[in-house]
């Protein structure tokens, strides 16, 4: 499989494209089958008692699968979410970035399907699973 | 069943308990077996084009669920999401609040279930449907 | 919206099609937006005890979606699913058919999403809850 | 972790406590975290034109899933499904059996949470993958 955006290329398109979230995630790395991007915590994302809300979680999987996505096609920005599936399993550890790791499991023509882990920064258990499909437009 | 807590007892407890959330979502009514819960949408819930984004969309499906649990429980902060599966089926239109219409299907003991769907308002075709379980902790 | 097949035609194509389950499926209803199904409960659907099986509950709401999506398409075979969601929520009564109560979504050119929810005939609440995706080909 | 029963103690388990299917499903390993599982396909698992049927293919899933969770705790025949999500990508090979590679992600007090891949032997593209929560009683 090709490569048609590497980290830092992804980390540019979502400035460009998303400027308000730009500032919250990015992508750490792209090796092999596997995208592992990052919530860059901030109080905006806590719930009280310093756990990140589940909205925050959810938004840092859509990420994490949209880049796994452009990292094989390129910046179709139009790639949009049709499915999620997620299993909050573990409170997330205060005061901690999450971490996802993703891994694309199908990329078709008009589907696209993958899953990812979500861990709190240097913990081994996961917080989260999540998968989601996205629908890609046409070219 | 009983309620144990109304729509003005559960915007009270919003604002009591989740000061950061509690400006962009309100319960609008609790009739029977369904609450409808608001998104009022301001520029921090939208993607460019101004499309409600999908963890704002998440965001409002899990208050909704959250507080028809505590309509029959009271008020238990600590009743969390355990798993959510979300389908994204239509745009939502812009510059348009975004309203939850939810049910809940099973209250145990320990598990509740609810599935809800995602207007925007005005329009009858759903933008997103949403069932979500929730852990609640024992007394 | 147009109904392209009422429900003696569903059931004359799950019979010619899907010969080795027509047996154990009826389609009973077709009203409105609402399409009923059931599940003809025999040996082959229980696990010990007299419970019906998980896979026997998928497979009811599956074939309703299906169902409610050819009786407005008309006979597509090839339509497939592409993503499922199930709750269980209370263990079927023994000894008693289930019926699933399909409501299509979204019905688009390439996708269509519908939910179910599976009864014990007669009961009120319900055993389970689906969503389900199928894949339309493209004519 | 300490596994509480081995392959060959699941698989006399399945053939006591469910011998309907336990003809049709094996456990072929448990090395570490993953538990492999086996779908012997035999004609009551095919749709016309030799696919595994949708709910077989969750029927293995659930198979896995359950053997995972008992490879830990032991045989407690009555840890039932609440929820489950599937993904299904690819159309299975024909005249193929289906392996389900599951893991354990959460082995709670009374949740636990398990991901599967499920391959046509021999192919390396999974044809579905699926999360699960089962619901573990209180000893």
């Amino acid at each position: 499989m090709t490569v048609a955006m590497d980290a830092n290329a992804l980390n540019r398109f979502l400035a460009g494209e998303f400027p308000q979230i730009a500032g919250s995630f990015r992508v750490e790395a792209l090796e092999g089958d596997v995208l592992t991007a990052r919530l860059i915590v901030a109080g905006e994302h806590l719930r009280p008692g310093g756990t990140v809300s589940g909205p925050s979680i959810f938004a840092l999987a859509d990420v994490a699968v949209y880049c796994a996505i452009l990292s094989r096609i390129g910046p179709v920005a139009l790639a949009v979410t049709t499915n999620a599936s997620i299993d909050f399993m573990r409170k997330p550890a205060a005061g901690t970035d999450l971490l996802a790791r993703c891994t694309l499991l199908k990329l078709g023509r008009s589907l696209a399907v993958a899953e990812a882990l979500i861990f709190s920064e240097g913990l081994a258990e996961p917080v989260a699973r999540c998968s989601m499909t996205y629908s890609i437009p046409p070219k």
